[in-house]
């Protein structure tokens, strides 16, 4: 049992786990951090904060837990703040989108000092953002990818992995560089697309929006997504997201060929493959 | 009310219109054309259809409302059949996914012998195809896209409007053109979007469309649509469809400049600007 959890960033992923970890019985007391004391208020009123600071040494000084689940970019520069205050023998773990950069900024910091890191990804999101949509089943079934290296200790690895499975998730481990590509492939390039779709969509016909079907509006709901968010995300991910677009554009370039050359049967087998590929995930 | 409806292709908008009519007491008989009498008899059981034929003359011969429910590039070829069994006085629609050939090709048997025709397209597909997912309330709430033209006589347009309406559809009229680039821009390129989302994960991350989230899984949904429906509609709605990529492609490239130059301010201006857009949708 974590006798003490840090929580840093209070919003869809921060909450849903405080939400959690309060409903599962995981923590003795939940602390959370934001820069908004008004903003953090709901989370001790509904009873999920045992207590809520907006100074962050404060908040995690007793922590032998400490969670960030603050935008992409904002945890690489908590990590430091973090790395000062939080006590000797405290397992840091986040939520980010990208682990590349997180993990190395920890590297560096552990060279120091040696708390533990371990990066993770809970691919859970929404495009919807705030505690008021934070949920405590909001992990149950999801995906967390955690993302130890070769630096990493087991017992800190096994901490981070049995935390998230008793939230409710399946753990996947992967190593930072291969979670950036893949995020970049399921994650990162579905948001990118959905994007130009709608600008596409926007530019060429503004009327045919209306008239948007479902086909549409599942393909483009997360080019609704926050772009606080997004903007992180895309700039921290920069070069991973590169390869994908440029993947997707060889396949789109590919596809129009087989069009443009007019065959029946050769158009019909490569959307019979990807048909194939596609219903391997339902 | 209609005396009798002919619906050639009893699938899953075919059959849906049969229930629906049915349902609502819309046709004193509804006929059923298709080619394999197997496949023709649940709607018989079921009491859908009063009679099931597979041959087309003898099916729409006493028909006043014929409705063309075949794939696409089928229905120009029975339209010329349909054209030379039907009854003076028949009204003739279809739901062919692209309206310029069809309308044309009508517009073609109408000046040797005048049977009216209007085209329509329910926007109310689904990536499952066939006749045990048809249902009476497909059309409740979708969009019906009716495609008259300067020839087409006004009664003939009621009728067809009524039509639908009557199924629980909203009606909105364009002209066949503009119809085919507005059904590229929402419907087609989506979904040739969401087969390249997919072939690109498959080339460049194989093992990641396993841990795709449900940004992906609704990204890609209707890359799990029909092959042989899908390849006819990409055939024929060729050039519409070759412009909405390169506006796509041109929004892509933008959004990638924006990326690239790393400005969080501007990528976080554009990226607000389209959830704008998309937000305006649902």
């Amino acid at each position: 049992m974590i006798q003490q959890l840090a929580i840093v960033g209070v919003g869809l992923l921060g909450g849903s786990v405080a939400k959690a970890a309060r409903a599962g019985g995981l923590a003795r007391r939940i602390i959370g951090v934001g820069r908004d004391a008004e903003r953090l208020r709901p989370a001790v009123d509904d009873g999920t904060l045992d207590a809520a600071v907006t100074d962050l040494a404060a908040g995690v000084r007793e922590a032998d837990f400490v969670l960030l689940a603050a935008p992409v970019l904002a945890i690489e520069g908590l990590l430091e703040r973090v790395w000062r205050a939080a006590p000797d023998g405290a397992l840091i773990t986040d939520v980010g989108s990208t682990k590349r950069n997180i993990v190395r900024a920890a590297e560096c910091l552990a060279a120091s000092r040696p708390l533990a890191f371990v990066g993770s990804h809970p691919l859970a999101g929404s495009e919807q953002a705030g505690y008021r949509v934070a949920r405590p089943d909001l992990f149950r079934g999801a995906t967390v990818i955690v993302t130890p290296t070769e630096g990493t200790e087991l017992s800190a690895l096994k901490t981070t992995t049995e935390f998230w499975e008793a939230l409710g998730a399946r753990v996947t481990t992967l190593d930072p560089e291969t979670h950036d590509r893949t995020v970049a492939a399921i994650s990162h390039l579905p948001h990118l697309i959905a994007c130009a779709l709608v600008d596409g969509a926007l530019r060429l016909e503004p009327a045919a929006l209306e008239l948007a079907a479902r086909g549409f509006r599942d393909t483009t709901r997360i080019a609704a997504g926050d772009p606080d968010m997004w903007t992180e995300i895309f700039l921290a991910n920069r070069d991973a997201l590169t390869a994908s677009v440029e993947a997707f554009r060889r396949a789109l370039d590919d596809l129009r060929r087989v069009i443009d050359a007019g065959g029946v049967e050769a158009l019909r087998a490569e959307l019979a493959r990807i048909k194939a590929a596609r219903e391997r995930l339902s």
